[in-house]
């Protein structure tokens, strides 16, 4: 797997690239390079390009890149080129948010199933989708094979959820609550704390 | 000024371990080590200390760290030992999820006022806060000295509202729409945007 040598922080910033691409893509440009994708990311060309040598050649010197190739090329390296369904856990008000998030649509995910453990929410409907019993999400998870989670559920719940999840076959968790999710070896988790963020750049201030 | 020298990467983790610190402190917990914080964390305890030095001598060889001395040195190099007022534009379900949002508190953050261009709902009350016209955020901004904006607004409208923000004091931006900001120099952006973070994951499953 020569992924596995690739810096993490590489595979981070594809997602960006990916973005933008998709976004020129849509505004009808052909072709792109370095120096354009860097000024538009705030980023530098030889960055993008260092970045990309690891997984190819995806241009040629003085000709740019072609913008539907790229982007289909990271697609398949990031694995969106199909859509991954997300069970989401913690239907409140940041959950809701996130079931009718719009920003899912064609980037390779879609929220399959929402759980939630009040007795009041369950059964009601968000969007398309029922919220069930969080007793089911062990369940559901297995039977429709979902390997992504969303944990948008209070910190105290969150550790047994994910444990829950990983024993179904859960593989990756996106991780709203504001607590550092203990996790076995193979699952990957991404953290989502908006204050985190927020501090790391009041640190400059 | 030093805080120049030190990479935005090492910064970015100091969030982490502030929330781990406080958590320590809440739960009565007096002394702390590289090692028990990395095993919470999932890191190396080497970084850790690595982190840490970068800022000053915070602990000794062998007693471990102060965990409230040491959550307070974190507070006051992330410059949230005091609150911060947060101007939030675009009132949609995820804005409302940021404005109810419990995370903010004891962390050197409170949402302090609420924007939004639609005038259904211009007056709305979400908790103690009335929505108010885009038109005054300017005026609102400049009044209050607020310097950190959360953009919760559709991409399309994104930029023109960053610019706005600018020009009337706003020093860090976090963004939830899924487009880059292009910012002057001096002005901190930090994307929110799940699907980064989700694909981020996906490309090892």
């Amino acid at each position: 797997m020569p992924a596995k040598q690739i810096p993490d922080i590489v595979v981070g910033r594809l997602p960006i690239y990916l973005r933008e691409l998709s976004f020129l893509a849509a505004e009808g440009v052909a072709v792109t390079s370095s120096f354009e994708l860097a000024k538009r990311l705030g980023v530098s060309a030889a960055q993008i390009r260092k970045d990309l040598s690891h997984f190819g050649e995806f241009g040629k010197q003085g000709t740019g890149y072609n913008v539907g190739y790229l982007r289909d090329q990271l697609r398949r390296i990031l694995k969106v080129d199909h859509e991954w369904p997300i069970a989401l856990i913690g239907i409140g008000d940041l959950g809701r948010a996130l079931a009718h998030y719009g920003g899912f649509v064609n980037r390779g995910f879609r929220v399959a199933a929402l759980f939630d453990n009040d007795p009041a929410k369950i059964g009601q409907r968000v969007g398309d989708l029922e919220i069930m019993s969080a007793d089911r999400l062990a369940d559901i998870v297995r039977e429709y094979g979902i390997r992504v989670a969303m944990i948008a559920a209070p910190a105290a719940q969150a550790q047994k959820i994910a444990e829950t999840c990983i024993a179904a076959g859960i593989q990756a968790i996106l991780n709203y609550a504001l607590i550092t999710l203990s996790v076995p070896d193979g699952v990957r988790v991404q953290n989502l704390d908006p204050v985190a963020h927020l501090q790391r750049m009041t640190h400059y201030l």
